[in-house]
């Protein structure tokens, strides 16, 4: 970027800060995801007040241009636009729906976008309370890693009415590249889980699938290229495959470093255990993978997810 | 075609059938898959002799152009390459191992090709009485139906010498569009068992993951849509969808007639169990779906393998 450019850009962020007819924001929760995501969301001209437990989260975004909030409540005075980015349900539970919870604050027609990855009942109990209030409350958990919300080009799959959606998609599109509307309230985090569920089995069973070539005396990369050109295809062969040193620049020819870590694989396995057992459906290959990534997790926690190679071999570790 | 393209392409393959470059060809096993694939050899020039204990398959053939023999030993006058496309391991076992089985009186320099989906094991076997007669043997499995094999776009997945791949590559391009040199003998048989284990685990795991969001009221198109453009996008997503009417001319909206039958599904992940058993490698999620098929299989045989989704919703059948 030269210099005019820069000047440009900074031009243009300051012209679209001012710009009245973006609704104003409290952003809730700047880990990880959420500080890259909030940050996109001032890039793109949001005036934005942000709150999280961690003073270094909230100095970071008080430099990028933010006004850092004393609470949850004190983020979302003058709010239109609520969105929280969570570790886990009991913390969207406690922002929201307790004593002191934003539900019962807020004014009626606010906009609350939760993009927390939470048990779908979960979800839904927290939108009916913001019913009652007259809140508009959408699901909307993202997929796609540290880098992904760092360069703004996250998927978030959204769940509740299609007026609220409406509203969110602009705010979304700030952070995220593909923004899907999955259904009515819950039906995010329900497409959410069967997706990452699906993508568990699919790593799995990518992982024993190479095992085995090789085992047998397969070139793990010509193995992995014939299944990539056949019916074996799917998303770890294409741009995540798990055998160290077949792709370049991904996690498996990089100690398993960075991406997807084992143990956030594990919460989005169980809570697709939970809400398979809370509806009675049969999910034999989810828990299958679910049981796999238990065990892992426990040594490989923080690994990336395509770790459970090792599981395998254990000299690839 | 209008009638100067018919003609042409008549004057084109009698020209090539006499095209003394071409080697004669011997073809044992004359089945769904055998059948078409004989016929594009002949359609690509190739003087072909071949044996079927079906005398209606012979007759296809004979009609076609094809010399039938009285046997197979009598199929292998003359010619310098033989291909078989045999059901099962014992076969292949009785055509070219037992007493009056083809290797021990072929001459040296005959090129044999295997079609056939058997264990690895007796691929290499067979390969290895072959050297030891001084014919080159390739294991070379095929991926795709019946209506890849009646198009010609088969994919051949083969295992043995560089020499003798070579040698088999432009025949096998006569039957097939995609053509893989997996590795020594046996690799072929290896690689697509891998394939196939995968495939089964995709299969399995998706139509489990379409069924968990229905179950919990969402709209199976449009989750198969987003996970299609998420970390869940596979084979059977992209091309094959499990759910009735997501998708046109795929089995699963037409009652899960024609495709891959449940039965050989179940055949291939049982060979994978096999060679995971022979070598001491673990398989836990080809395992579980191996248990799944073979349930499925005991009543819905013959009905397309994307059919294991109604173990979730009888109604579906």
């Amino acid at each position: 970027m030269n210099a005019l450019e820069i000047i440009k850009e900074r031009y243009n962020n300051s012209a679209s800060a001012n710009d009245s007819s973006k609704p104003d924001i409290a952003f809730i929760g700047l880990g990880n995801m959420g500080a890259p995501m909030a940050e996109n969301l001032l890039k793109a001209g949001y005036k934005l007040s942000v709150f999280d437990l961690s003073e270094a989260a909230t100095q970071r975004l008080h430099q990028a241009g933010a006004r850092v909030a004393d609470s949850p409540k004190d983020a979302t005075n003058n709010a239109q636009v609520v969105i929280t980015m969570l570790p886990a349900g009991k913390h969207v539970h406690s922002v929201y729906l307790n004593d002191d919870g934003l539900l019962s604050g807020l004014p009626k027609g606010t906009l609350v976008i939760d993009s927390s990855t939470i048990a779908a009942a979960d979800a839904r109990m927290v939108a009916d309370v913001a019913n009652t209030y007259g809140i508009e409350f959408l699901d909307a958990p993202v997929s796609g890693g540290t880098g992904a919300a760092i360069a703004g080009n996250l998927t978030f799959i959204v769940g509740g009415s299609t007026e609220a959606y409406a509203r969110a998609e602009p705010i979304l599109e700030s952070m995220g590249k593909n923004i899907f509307h999955a259904g009515n309230n819950g039906a995010g985090q329900v497409a959410k889980i069967c997706n990452n569920m699906l993508l568990g089995i699919l790593m799995a069973g990518t992982a024993e699938a190479i095992n085995l070539g090789v085992k047998n005396g397969l070139d793990p990369k010509v193995l992995s290229d014939i299944m990539l050109q056949s019916s074996g295809r799917n998303w770890t062969l294409e741009v995540y495959n798990p055998y160290p040193k077949v792709m370049n620049n991904v996690p498996s020819s990089n100690g398993y470093k960075g991406g997807f870590m084992t143990k956030l694989m594990n919460k989005d396995l169980n809570l697709a255990m939970q809400t398979a057992s809370e509806t009675k459906v049969d999910i034999p290959m989810g828990s299958k993978a679910a049981e796999l990534y238990d065990v892992h997790s426990v040594q490989h926690g923080d690994k990336d997810f395509s770790s459970i190679i090792a599981r395998h071999d254990a000299s690839i570790l």
